[in-house]
């Protein structure tokens, strides 16, 4: 067993994607994919194969979320093994097609790092997206993204929960990381938020450079909010919202929610308070594409883990 | 020739409608107006049939601006004039139907008052839209919707220019009023947005039930930013958007802009500056709804209007 503190070896990643719109109506890795896609100088690294990437060509052209199907949930091991017929929802085929160019899925031909670009309209800031608490070199990155871009806060969620963990483009690659920006209304480009996602893939890629290079990574801890749940908004017995976010937790993500705090103000002006046993980081908190998943936000507790130092083993 | 100070009578105004969902994905218009379908007594006045109404059903179930074309730009001359076929586009179908509902426009059959409730992604606050700057009317009711919400500022926008004007929902109605409330992205209800567009419906139906009960309101003056163009995004040779709203200008609607101020922001980091000859209001500053139409925002005026007195002429 190796211990918390040692450093481990751990093979170069010499091919990564950067995955933009994969919800086609997310502008900013929308904006960026497409202007690194036309002039890749910006992100490229030495010894370093960089791909940016529209995952889901149509929703962009479109400007919607996906066309048939979440791209972002359809990367399961049930829909990548299906037949390649024609009559597939068309985000099942790009996953498959996805699949094939930068996995397979599991395999040790799949691309080292995926960074896939996302927006949201919740008021969550530069927020890093990890789908396993034991991949110590995604851990290393995001700490080493987090310390670039201080005094800046950068959040990392967790996303490792049984049943809410879902199957993501980036699932694909054997390091995913999913970058989440916002606040940004679906379909408009703001440059604060452009270049904040901006400078989170350049310090991500300066990351894997300096990995690369014979860099030896100190082991670290980073804090992250592990999903934990989530909270749909009040309902009518026909299923209709019967109340919004309060004001006091609107644009409050990442703000410790303690029990009895208010969480929705219903449409005849009644307060709704928090009914949990302790405190939760509530994050994802009136984010548009959530109202048909039933989410008015995401439960999160704080955690710290434990990363192990880490260096490239063919230095 | 009346004289801009005297009192004139006007028409009672008996037939009100509230249109929501004229813009599917425009939240609080949606359900303010479902909420008041569903109970209205919040809407009614005494002496005044007051009728809430959804305009495009469609777009509001699939959560969209429009299905087949903009409803909003859908009620000209030519398109509530054309024989009644199933083929034609939903929305030009639907402007039929609400013309014969709430019009014919311009008839003396037409609703009094039709107030039609949108969402911006724009930080515009609460607007009030006019259509006409010798609607004196209008000009009483936003005047007294403007001192009822305040210390909250409420803009006024006069959208009369001859080209840019276009053919509303509401212009069905004799007294056709805009509610433009934001930011707000679309697909998202936020509790702040919702309770200042409630009370401007109320205010404005207090106004009407005041009126029609022999109040007299003064000759007033009223603000209003005129609509004297648009600016659309720096694009390149194929038609691709190039920059985004400078900083400085994001969120900055109503903020006097002079010639030599930032705008636009490129991607590889450089500024334009406004090249216009005089001081200019912009606003729709970063509508989301306004890239396809080419619209990086609307360039306003300052002006002030006066309005006569007026009194109901059956009192
Ligand atoms: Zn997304
Ligand atoms: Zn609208």
């Amino acid at each position: 067993m190796i211990s918390c503190h040692s450093i481990v070896n751990l093979p170069e990643a010499r091919k990564v994607a950067i995955f933009g719109g994969t919800h086609g109506n997310e502008m900013s890795g929308v904006t960026l994919v497409n202007l690194w896609i036309n002039n890749g100088a910006e992100v490229q690294r030495s010894g370093l194969t960089v791909k940016p990437y529209i995952t889901n060509p149509r929703a962009v052209e479109k400007c919607t979320r996906y066309v048939d199907t979440d791209l972002n949930r359809a990367f399961t091991t049930d829909n990548l093994s299906l037949p390649r017929i024609e009559d597939l929802p068309y985000e099942v085929r790009r996953a498959q097609e996805i699949n094939e160019t930068f996995g397979p899925k599991g395999s040790s031909d799949a691309y080292d790092v995926i960074v896939d670009l996302h927006n949201t309209t919740s008021n969550m800031g530069c927020t890093l997206i990890l789908e396993c608490s034991k991949d110590h070199f995604s851990l290393q990155m995001v700490n080493f993204i987090k310390q670039s871009i201080a005094p800046a806060s950068c959040s990392v969620l967790l996303n490792e929960h049984p049943l809410l963990h879902y199957s993501t483009s980036r699932s694909v690659g054997k390091h995913p990381i999913g970058v989440e920006v916002g606040p940004q209304p679906q379909g408009v480009l703001r440059s604060d938020i452009f270049e904040a996602m901006r400078a989170v893939v350049n310090h991500g890629l300066d990351f894997i450079e300096l990995f690369n290079g014979g860099m030896e990574f100190e082991p670290c801890t980073v804090d992250v909010y592990r999903v934990s749940g989530n909270m749909d908004y009040p309902r009518d017995k026909k299923g209709n919202i019967t109340a919004m976010i309060h004001p006091n937790l609107q644009d409050s993500d990442w703000v410790p929610l303690n029990p009895g705090d208010p969480v929705f103000q219903t449409f005849d002006g009644r307060t709704i308070n928090y009914e949990g046993e302790s405190t939760v980081y509530p994050t994802f908190i009136n984010e548009a594409a959530y109202y048909e998943k039933q989410q008015a936000f995401v439960i999160t507790r704080k955690e710290t883990l434990k990363a192990n130092g880490i260096r490239a083993s063919n230095i």
